[in-house]
């Protein structure tokens, strides 16, 4: 046979594995039979060589001083991960970048009036916690990016601080207006409270952790429990990460030594007021001396004292000062190429830096990602040779605000939107579950990484128990039946908090975030006690489940890597959209019957009638009733969606009934990199409406809540904020995107359809 | 004219009163247009008389001094009761009855282990509030008819104590077999809490009143706001008033000097365990000291600990004994005797005595009632004749367990049998909404009376405000169209709780029980806190609205005794008992349903994938499908009574539209003694399973919820319990007594068609 025919043979049998002949378990989407075999052969043989015990030391290591941005140890776990990576026979480097990393000069909290209290904003070492006595190398309690700031102000408790908690306070009477707010954490990502509360006129903001969400009303507290203790504070970024991910100073390129910075006073993304996170026990004093109304319901937290809103009496004396220095970062970048389709990457990434020592976030992911790297190391010197290039990457600078996946991935922009076929993140790891979020066009592939690997407890499948696990805990039988009926479990989409962001939201490369979860306590997030000694007794104490991570990613890694034909689904992908066009439809209806119903509302009576006179109470404004919005060009977009995605199966199935026309090598990359691009045209060069960083059209954090993800966000946000000639507006835009996709799907067919008799 | 004719026009002109020819604010339901203005007329006299200052004057005097059942001041209370009725012109005397009342010799209540601690068992004297330090009189804080007992044994938190909570904790691997429990107030009647531990084996129960409920997490603390204060204490009954009211050795008879009374050994409404009422200052340390699983997320109240389940480490020890001693009734009982129809009684009562002080509970019921007497007593000087004998009752010893209403109503059940036509009822008063609830043959009645007074706060009627307010928490579109465009709004079935229960689900007399609240704070009921100081500070300092139910329950008195027919109505009584049996359907489909998921989720390992290993779980056990059951005898007698109330509301619309055929007094008095039937005939006298003196067969106190109702309790229960068998066999019986209901309606329906040209 010449090379054109085998061409067909391998292709028709590459089909084959979907369209079901040989045993089920030998099926693997992407690859001829004999392939499949092989890369089984291969996965077999990985799975078996990661080890706990590994995974605990290289944590021990790692872990065992504090490693932020800018610090000696976080250079030298850098340094080491490199040796590491060398040492397992990776071609690896490390890129250096130079970014925007203030740390705090001056902190002071205090209550002034009606009485006096100094916040301690210190975490105490607790004894049998080897590492939380580091002080030294610790860095303070603190909000990055917050501005500068020294005000004086009295007191507003705004419960989450998300724009609904302001309405709220309107209809009690209580304003922030030169205000100091006090937040507990929760609802939203914690860069969200600074900019809604600067939004609504307050001077300052402090962030709290209520022992209701984060504390003893979880669990026992630490050391004795998981669970965070009176003086834990959780540290973090307030950068607006929703304007963009990356060095403040560097939008949208690369903060290399000589890159064009913007002067400070021009960042955006720094918030507008002074910021402070604090624990409960500094909380509780300042809670404790609000007066006003009293907090809704919902509202009341675990502090054992009656929450009120203010203002007042309670003034309190905020001051933070910040060194607002550049910080080098360290990313770790390393390879394996592949042998014949090096131009496309394989890229898989966990962050390295830590706020303190970090044992869970990150280092708890970044361990199996290394065990994974041993492993693959191994395969190659016992013959492997992945098809596509695989690179994987240590990131640093994720806490303050994906830094180090930013700069990296903007620097190679050109790059990656060249060879970038897909990205597979992970942040940290715990006991449970395993979480699957991503591109919809990888739903189908990642479910059978799902079903091929084990849970360490229960010896089921990763997928089985999470399938089980999502039917214990659905509450509608017709959610239930459709765990046991449709082949795939749902993945979750991503918003943002970790460093796929920049691969898939800024470039369009279709990504993964992949970890387990679920049965470890919480509680240390953030804090100095997130350290070995918590790791090892509350969260993954034989790190059997760093193993499965390991195990589950590097078994995704190796099977995208070696298909013949990259494992996209078009199916899953577009009953998805399908599923959030219907949404923000309902959306936009119950914003329209909400409305009309409150105006009928005020127009009764209801809420003078319903005012109790010896309570504030502000009845709410009259609001234009929304107009019907133009879902057609949506709609049509999704019926070609449907057919294409229909067309693309139907063409897989038909190549695999006759030889049909031939697909040489040539043709099969060309598909292959039509597929890659199936997630880059679902982005626009414009992005989003008022931050043009993102430019995905599907998935992006939400403008008011950071990490949580918006679907569809240029309409479905107006919609949530009653712009409605914005949401007109651009939902033709996102129907053009989807009609595009729609084409290169039917490209994609076209291609796959040659060898189905060429019709 | 001659007398027969002058009735057949009265009756006519009485039924258009519902037909709607004259001003709408004129008609009044069993008025004719001239008995209807002077009706109105003299109602509105009689809303002008009822005094804010008199109201706050009584209750000043009332709640002077502690006057639980035997002490003086409840015998000094009824006497002074007494005189004022005789003051104001009533027939009146004082009817006594010997009762079994425990009080407290020795409480004790320590923590043994881990640790040592010793509750206090005492509410403080607060210094602003002068009546809190009469400690000489106050009755300790403790659970009347609790068992005696000494117990020392691990300790196991239950959170409210209610069937389903040990469901719980066996899936958690918690038995509490020989166990002390410690269970929060609410979700049941606290009688439960002791009956459900005994069941499951426990050897003592402590109940608590959690901050989350009833206290600081609620709102600011007495006496800064009206929330209790750590140390107070809910006093109150555990009798198992699910079986009978009233004294627990008289069940069904009257407790006279002469009385045949049970050995304390035959009573079966005692606890089986002692139990123990305390603070949550005294809780606390106990629930701090427990061990073993965390309490499930919805069991956490507000202490502001980590609450974890038990048993053990802690350990307790409880001892309790009583004085097992009988103690003398004061019920007052009044009367105004009627002039055309005497034999007809309304009967209106509210309870004098407290736990404490009681100025809220029962004082601030008890209060308006005697303004409601004293304006009557006016009205009749000036001429006021009604034509149905009213009574006024103020019972004593409803706080053991409606002991004087009880043996009152049970001592002169014969002739209430025959007289007895509506009882109503209130029991505490506040600030905010009318509440509503009874017998829904006076649905119809009474939102006709809450039509006709005035909310103080607004000025709207107490309807359109209540309306107003159902309008704004309703959560469904659905539910604001039918409050919008229904001419009722639907009162509330009556549990039990109060006097109404000999009455309703004893006797068979229609009730209607009514008070004002919702705007006003809770936290010291049954404290010593429940004084005249709280009340004027907390719940209606100006005592508006205690005159807004002198007004309201004065107004439904005066409108029932004045009637020519007794306003029933059968059409919002037919459409409401069709909804509970829709309800049962339901119910009994869920059930199955859910019976079957379970078991299907076991068959699929559900609970052993998704068990956390370092946890104990016990997954649930495997249970029999239950059959269909046969609702068709009750779906019959549905449509019967359809039928028959449909013909009621035409024969009285044809009454009107032609002379008919003459209806005399003697047949109008015959319609009304039907009508008064007509509840008696939801009772049978077997009364319902397990409890036979509870005969009435659409409402009953639920055997497991205590004061909650259980509507068509013989067959609603016995599918909560899964007894198939029961609700098979009872469902027969529930529908003979509809069809005996429609049966009688039909024959009120005959008898108004006699003045329609007799078909």
């Amino acid at each position: 046979m010449g090379r054109r025919s085998l061409a067909i043979v391998a292709l028709v049998a590459i089909l084959t594995g979907i369209a079901a002949t040989p045993p089920a378990d030998e099926h693997l989407a992407g690859f001829s039979d004999a392939a499949a075999r092989a890369e089984r052969d291969w996965e077999a043989k990985f799975k078996a060589l990661p080890s706990p015990d590994n995974i605990r030391e290289y944590n021990r290591r790692l872990s065992a001083r504090p490693h932020n941005v800018g610090s000696p140890y976080d250079k030298d776990n850098a340094e080491w991960i490199l040796s590491r990576y060398k040492e397992w026979g990776w071609d690896a480097h490390i890129e250096t970048f130079k970014v925007l990393f203030p740390t705090p000069k001056e902190r002071a909290l205090e209550l002034v009036e009606p009485t006096k209290f100094t916040a301690k904003l210190e975490e105490p070492t607790v004894p049998q916690d080897p590492t939380s006595s580091q002080h030294d190398e610790q860095l303070p309690t603190y909000n990055a990016y917050s501005a500068d700031g020294d005000v004086t102000a009295p007191l507003v408790y705004v419960n989450f601080g998300v724009p609904d908690d302001y309405d709220r306070l309107e209809r009690l009477g209580v304003s922030v207006k030169g205000a100091i707010v006090i937040a507990r954490y929760g609802a939203s990502w914690r860069g969200i409270k600074p900019k809604v509360a600067a939004e609504h006129g307050a001077v300052g903001c402090i962030i709290y952790s209520d022992p209701h969400e984060d504390g003893y009303f979880q669990g026992d507290i630490f050391p004795q429990g998981a669970w965070r203790p009176p003086d834990g504070v959780q540290r973090g970024s307030v950068m607006d990460m929703t304007l963009y991910s990356g060095d403040p100073l560097t939008p949208g390129v690369g903060a290399t030594e000589d890159a064009k910075r913007l002067p400070l006073d021009q960042v955006k993304v720094l918030t507008k007021i002074p910021t402070l996170p604090i624990s409960y026990a500094d909380a509780r004093p300042l809670l404790a001396a609000l007066g006003g109304p009293m907090a809704p319901n919902e509202w009341r937290g675990g502090l054992g004292v009656t929450y009120h809103l203010g203002p007042g009496p309670a003034k309190v004396h905020l001051k933070v000062k910040f060194n607002w220095d550049l910080k080098p970062l360290y990313d770790v970048i390393a390879k394996i190429p592949g042998s014949t389709e090096p131009d496309e990457w394989i890229i898989r990434g966990n962050h390295h830096d830590a706020w303190v020592n970090g044992s869970e976030d990150p280092i708890s992911g970044q361990t199996p990602e290394l065990e994974e790297a041993r492993a693959l190391g191994e395969l190659v010197k016992q013959g492997w040779r992945p098809r596509r290039t695989i690179i994987y990457c240590a990131w640093d600078g994720e806490e303050p605000g994906l830094l180090g996946s930013t700069e990296w991935a903007e620097t190679h922009a050109d790059e990656l939107e060249h060879h970038g076929a897909v990205y597979i993140n992970s942040d940290s790891n715990g006991r449970g579950y395993l979480g699957m979020s991503g591109s919809h066009t990888l739903e189908k592939f990642v479910n059978g990484v799902a079903r091929d690997v084990e849970d360490p407890e229960t010896k089921l499948t990763a997928w089985k128990r999470d399938q089980l696990r999502r039917i214990e805990s659905a509450h509608a039988q017709q959610d239930r039946d459709e765990l046991r009926q449709r082949a795939d479990l749902r993945i979750g989409a991503l918003g943002s908090g970790s460093d796929y962001t920049p691969f898939l939201q800024h470039l369009g490369i279709a990504s993964l975030n992949l970890e387990y979860g679920g049965e470890d306590g919480g509680g240390i997030y953030h804090s100095i006690y997130d350290d070995f000694y918590w790791y090892t007794h509350f969260a993954d104490p034989t790190f059997v489940y760093g193993r499965a991570l390991s195990q589950t990613i590097g078994t995704a890694v190796m099977r995208l890597a070696d298909a013949e034909l990259l494992p996209f689904d078009f199916s899953d992908f577009n009953e998805t959209v399908r599923g959030y066009v219907n949404e923000l439809q309902k959306l936009a209806t119950s914003e329209r019957d909400d409305i009309r119903e409150r105006n009928k509302e005020i127009d009764e009576g209801v809420f003078t009638a319903t005012a109790d006179p010896t309570k504030t109470s502000v009845p709410p404004k009259r609001e234009i009733e929304p107009p019907h919005l133009n879902f057609a060009p949506l709609e049509n977009a999704l019926d070609k969606l449907a057919a294409s995605s229909d067309r693309y199966q139907k063409a897989w199935r038909k190549a695999e009934e006759n030889g049909g026309s031939a697909l040489d090598h040539a043709s099969l990359a060309d598909l292959n990199q039509t597929l890659m691009d199936s997630e880059r045209k679902l982005t626009t060069s414009e992005g989003l409406p008022r931050r043009p960083w993102y430019r995905h059209q599907i998935y992006a954090p939400g403008y008011y809540t950071g990490y949580g993800v918006k679907t569809l966000p240029a309409v479905r946000e107006p919609i949530e904020e009653k712009n409605w000639a914005e949401a007109d507006q651009e939902i033709p835009v996102v129907a053009k995107v989807l009609t595009d996709e729609a084409s290169l799907i039917d490209s994609a067919a076209a291609e796959l359809e040659k060898t189905a008799g060429g019709q």
